[in-house]
């Protein structure tokens, strides 16, 4: 099903099933793959790749226990040109994916979210909202970044990172923060960072390393809990 | 393709290419999503919301490896009012989902759980087989929720942590048994919970910590091993 | 849509809206769920069962980022007798899925790996490419199995654990080198395994280890860091 309103461009190849929403735009030479939803809105540039079996511009939902309401609008799902968007993926509406961009199988990114042109969003990450992701970020398999968090540029984040944003667990009396990883720092896969430490440019932290302070730039820690070794 | 037994009520919205199989029961207001499944025998109240491409009541499955056998009938899965469920998701027959709960998108619930009024089941989350979830619990991104396992109501789980009901990994000379968090007991994100550790009441276990014994009710654990702080 | 260049066998059941390319090969008795994608040259065997919203045979891709870019051919997707896919899955080009293996739901499994005779992939577990799955294998639900692994016959490797080829994290500079897990080993939930090491045969990592050397065969580690106890 393609709505009328859908501004379609040249030579874009659409696979089987495909739903394509309202005021949907799409450049040229796009490959949509199988059973993939573009839901209404959405602006996607040129020589974008999108797999099979994926939303594209999902809007946020919630129940009644949630801490924070998704707001019901906000701008379009924005994908920029070159990117490429893996298959059984979820991507919210209010979310820029900048020029390059690759976003794996089964990962997700929620609203108000920016990806920097070039990065690397790895398979099955989870991606939460109100976070920033700079230019030639790699953030591998199953990373989950949390919400409010800020990641600058050329930041590698290896397999399997968990991160969280609030310091006393639902009791909703906490300004919530997530880490803040400075440019060019790295994290070793399964590490796990506490709610707003900063980790300083160039800092290199341990794989399965639980980062419970603030790590200055250029240094390495390790451990559980997290000590700096040089 | 919608079979002629299913039963659905007024104010219906279906999205594309929904599969609806024989002896589905639909109430009033529900929106089901592009390329949902339906499978037979669900059972889903009135308001709900069924994101894309998700699965519902799935029968499970095994290879000839797999120490239990899963049965191959057993309940309906069973969605009460206003629950809401995310896009991609698969969860099994033989499921309670009580009043507005939510499930995030790519979670997947399997065979013989129930989950009380109002819990979250956070995006990403996997919860294996004969485990029962209380009221108000918040469950969050990417969380393991290991088989044969038990959470009271009002518990918080941060995104990652990860559960195991087997303490001798394969040996199958062990009578199963996961976790058992108390209500209102916090668990940091990416912690570890062994076999059959029991959580106290409104106990607090630290991001990262590996928990090998019993956590007293009220107490403080970190570290790896888990120790108590206070 | 079935391509007219299909050979499907006898008494196959396929679900609505199944999605089957040119040159599948699909053997006798094979259930397809619905919408199941299966691109083009996969080869099923016979008593095979493939899940709902399931893709199989992908062709890898990449942006500029990458170290290693995919090869754009490689062998077919090969799946023999007896093998069970969940749902929403994702598998792809130029993999041997060997006789009687599970692959869980939520699953991918990345090109130029093998997987042996009735071993487990467990739900939303994660493989890479260039990685060998002996026979018996156990790999449970959420594990990540980075690229450049080897893993032998009999393995069990508990849920959530993680493992890493890159020991300079993106730096290019280094020979990548998963870990080697040899016969009979036991992996504890969410250990973290660093590249290279090797786990001896019917060695044992404690739940939540982080394991940065060899661990000897027979031995049981734990602890971050990993220490042998015995």
């Amino acid at each position: 099903m393609i709505h009328e309103s859908a501004k379609i461009g040249k030579n874009v190849v659409l696979g089987e099933h495909v739903v394509i929403e309202e005021n949907v735009t799409i450049g040229d030479d796009v490959m949509i793959g199988h059973h993939a939803i573009i839901k209404m809105d959405t602006q996607i540039g040129s020589r974008v790749k999108v797999g099979d079996l994926t939303v594209l511009g999902k809007t946020a939902s919630s129940n009644k226990k949630m801490a924070r309401q998704p707001k019901k609008t906000g701008a379009p799902l924005t994908i920029e040109d070159d990117a490429v968007i893996g298959s059984n993926a979820v991507i919210y509406r209010d979310v820029l994916l900048a020029q390059g961009v690759f976003v794996g199988d089964m990962a997700s990114i929620r609203e108000n979210v920016s990806v920097g042109k070039e990065s690397i969003i790895g398979r099955n990450a989870m991606v939460e909202n109100n976070t920033n992701i700079g230019s030639r970020v790699t953030i591998q398999t199953g990373c989950y970044i949390t919400a409010d968090m800020k990641i600058e540029d050329e930041v590698f984040i290896g397999p399997c990172c968990s991160t969280s944003n609030d310091k006393y667990m639902g009791m909703g009396n906490y300004q919530y923060q997530g880490p803040i990883i400075k440019k060019g720092a790295k994290i070793g896969n399964n590490a796990t960072l506490l709610p707003s430490v900063v980790i300083g440019e160039h800092a290199v932290i341990g794989a399965g390393a639980v980062i419970t302070k603030d790590i200055s730039a250029g240094k390495t820690a390790v451990g559980n809990p997290g000590r700096v070794m040089n």
